[in-house]
Parts: C-alpha cells; structure tokens; sequence
C-alpha cells in the first residue's frame, strides 16, 4: 500500500481547503500544523466566541468534533499517492475531558491501514504539553473510489 | 425520567446558541426547525459556499456532521425537565449516501433515555420529502450533571 | 437494491450457523426466531451459567453483545438476493440498561441500506414485551465481496 | 486516579471469569496471557470450530467480538484500584482485516483513562509478531459504580 503523499499539491489543497471552502472550518480559525506521509495535525486555536459555556470558559463541543473531523479526512489525503474521491463512512468520536479553558487544541490524526475499499483513521485531540491526558479520540473509515478521477461523482 | 422540557426558555436558548455563541454553527447557517419533549429538527440550508468537491456539488461530510452534533446535543437538552450541565461522552456517525446537490438537510434528534448519569441520543439527516433514503444516521451518549447549577463548571 | 431474501436456504443456513459452526453462540444457546427480508430476529435464553455478577443475576454483558454481533450480520444475508462474502468492517453497541434477571433477551437486525460496497445494520435488544424499553442498540457496516464466490477468499 | 491493581485476587478473578462464569467465553477456549495495571492480554486459539467460512479457514468475526469484549472490560477491573461494578456504556470495533487461518488471535486492552463515573478503554486484536498489521480496534467506555459494593445491584 502507499506509504507516501506522492501528491506535490497536497499540504496547499489542505490548507486551501481550510481557509476557503468549507466555512465553518474557517470561522473556527483551523489551520494546519504538520503534514506527513499519512498524518496531519491541525489547530484549533482558543477563541473566546467558540466557548459554549460562559461560566467555565470551556470551548464548544461542535468545535472539538470539527477539528477531528476535519483532521481525520485530510490524513487519508495524506496517505493516498494517487489522488481519488474519498468518502466518510463513519466517525466516532469519545470525548475524555473539556478542554482546558484558555488553550489551544492540537489534533493528530494517522490513516492507519488502507484497504482496497476502505481507509482507516484514527486521531487524538490534546493540548501542547499535555498529550497524555487526551481530549477526545477518534476513529474513522472512508471509502475509496479509485476508479474515479478526482472530478467524479463519488459513489 | 422526565419526558417533557419544562424549561420555558429552551427554544430560545438553543436559538440563540445556533445564531450566536458558536460561529461554526453560524457558518453553516443551520436552524432550529422543531423542538418536541426530547426530539429537536435541525435544517442545513445548502449553500455553495458549503460543497467540498465543486465537480459534484455535494455538501462537505463536514457540515452534516455539525449538523448532527449540534441536533444531538439540543435533544438532550430537550429532554430533560431540569437545566443542567451536560458533556458529549461520545458521538457516532455513519454517512449512508452523499447529500443531493441543491437541497436542504435536515437532522431529527432524538434522547431516547435518560439514566442519571448518562442519556442516549439518536438521530438521522436525510432529505425532506426522503426521509427513507438516508443521508446519516448518529448515536451519541451525553453525560449528565445533576447536581451542579447550570454556572458550575462540569466534571 | 435487492430487498428481497432470493436464497432459499437462508433460514437453513442461518440456524445451522447458530447451532453448529460457531460454538460460542452454540453455547449462549442462540436461536432464530424470525427471519424477513433484511430482517432477522434472534433469542437469546435466559440461564443461570450466563449471569456475570451472581449477587444480581444480571446476564454477562458479552453474551448481549455475541447476541448483537450474530444478529447483525444475519440480516445482511438475509438483505441480499444473492449470496456473497460479506465481512464486518465495524460494529458498535450502546448498553442502555443492564437485562433483567429471568428473562430471555431479543434482538432485532435490520439491514436498512445496500450500498455497491457497503451495508448498514442497526439492531436492538429488549425483552419481548418491553420494547420500549431497550437493553442495548447496535449499529453495523459490512463490506460486501459481490465479484467473489461465497467460498472465494474474501479480501 | 488509582492506576494499580491492588486487589490481589484479580488475576484469579479474571481467569475464574474465563474458565467458568461464561460459557460463550469459555466455549471459544479464551485465556489470559498478561496483565498488568491497567493493562489485560488475551488469546484466542485457532480452532477449527471457530472458522465461520470452511473455504477461506478464516475465524467467525464474532470470535474476534468476544474476544475484544472481554478484554476490554478486564483492564478497567486492572486500572481501579478497589473493586466496584461497572457496566459497559457502549463498545466501537474496526476490523481491518481477516485473521491468518491456522494462527491464534491476541487482544491487548489498555484502560488509559478513569474519570469519576466513567473510564475509557482501548484495545487492538492481532497475531503475535505481526503487531503492526492488526487484525482489528476497539474502543469502549464504561460506566463506574463507585458507591457500591460489588455484590450491590448495579444501576
């Protein structure tokens, strides 16, 4: 199986994507930290508008689940030396403890094992210093359509 | 266990924290369709600005998870008789189909059961007018806070 | 997609699966029930050698979940017209409520969506006559090996 | 959060567990190979009356289920330093490929997290000397009753 992001565009498409297409992504300030041959890590940086409670300075929930959402795709991308419509077939998530209020959020995620079909993920949140005491876990597969040119119709 | 949501205030409460304490669920645009005792609709209005691949027009799998995120934790929410702190302890999503270029998602939650330490959600996205054919389908776990005021920070 | 269960020896071969290839479920003592088209029901007897903690007589929560697990993938076949090498890619279960001492324990599989690839499984766990009152929930995904033989080497 | 095993009968107990309390368990032939704090390894042994499909040799997924589910739960009874009950909240597993025929199965469980009402457990299925190609993931929480004595009624 690939080992390599033979992709030269790749770190760009995904920090591209980041910042432009998906507005949510966006409006949560993510940005991509590093890139390797099938992992990713991307950041979250503490904003006080993405705090959920105001008593407690705890960042949202939906902005944990964005981040490893968006961090677990862009590993498979990572992983893949040729280019190919990926799809979400699931995604779990555990959620281990609130972020701490203040903090910025750092997730790295691993495209493990790739199949012929299917391609499997699976990501930790942490704070800077503190990756043994996890903030979420995750885990995902994605189908793979290696037929298809990047501009088809997945599925 | 409580089947009613005696909080008068829950419509707008959960209103106002899609309109504004969460910029990514702003973003998105989604709104609060319906709200029952433990049962919330949310709608994904579809939006250019929102498709991940331009070549197909569907929706980024990112949006649909927010939108069951956020339909999740509202359920909850919905469900209980007394306002409490609650945490995501999990969340599970399985992506049956891409959405339809052009249409509105919608996600139905539901919290099924409440234990006292813990409640259970689940929920599905899916087309108006499809609800057969669905988009997602999602089950999450929440941990309950009962005797810590809504103010009081959880865990 | 096929909803229909073409196979005439789908019931023979389910029941013989349960009471002969895989000994463990042999040993809970799991039988078939009901068997529609992507729909599979299986009983799970009540019996002193399955209780976990003595003191509750509450049955061992790992025979709720082999009850699950074989349900689930039975009503995949019984999902689809042909017969094919399928194989669990994932599988998980929600343990809403310990089982009540004395009683049997059902589950009920539905294979709710065929893909090119892939089939989607949920299944609960209650007892007949409480159904509203559910034990467990699963959700499942299965590839599905359509240009293979059922005795080919699936992957 | 206690992270040794001070209660000095859980090795007997665990092992007791396997060999007795539960038929299913014991039917497929599971034993403890390691345990440590926090920390459970199991094996499964191939068998011939294990194999779900006699074509490809390769064992019934539902033997990798069991096996995974009763190694999850060990290591939170081998992280808690006193003895409670516990119940398991719910149980994800991947499986990333089909096990070798004629090769017995290991499952390692680490239970890397305990919080006030709940603990988090992950585990890996594979065959000893091939730890990087696994064979399966899980990942588990479990609800901790930590005011009751372990003959109390849990829930």
């Amino acid at each position: 199986m690939p080992d390599d992001a033979a992709d030269p565009d790749l770190r760009e498409r995904i920090a591209r994507g980041l910042a432009g297409l998906v507005p949510h992504n966006r409006a949560l300030g993510l940005r991509l930290a590093e890139l390797g041959p099938g992992t990713v890590t991307m950041v979250l940086p503490y904003a006080a508008e993405l705090v959920g409670n105001p008593a407690t300075g705890v960042l949202a929930g939906g902005a944990i689940t964005a981040l490893l959402d968006a961090t677990c795709g862009s590993s498979v991308f990572a992983k893949l030396a040729v280019r190919m419509p990926i799809a979400t077939l699931d995604l779990r998530i555990d959620y281990l403890r609130p972020a701490r209020p203040g903090l910025d959020v750092h997730a790295s995620a691993e495209c493990f094992k790739v199949a012929r079909h299917v391609a499997f993920v699976r990501a930790r949140a942490f704070h800077p210093g503190a990756e043994d005491d996890l903030v979420a876990v995750a885990n995902g597969t994605f189908m793979l359509f290696r037929d298809k040119a990047f501009g088809d119709k997945a599925r």
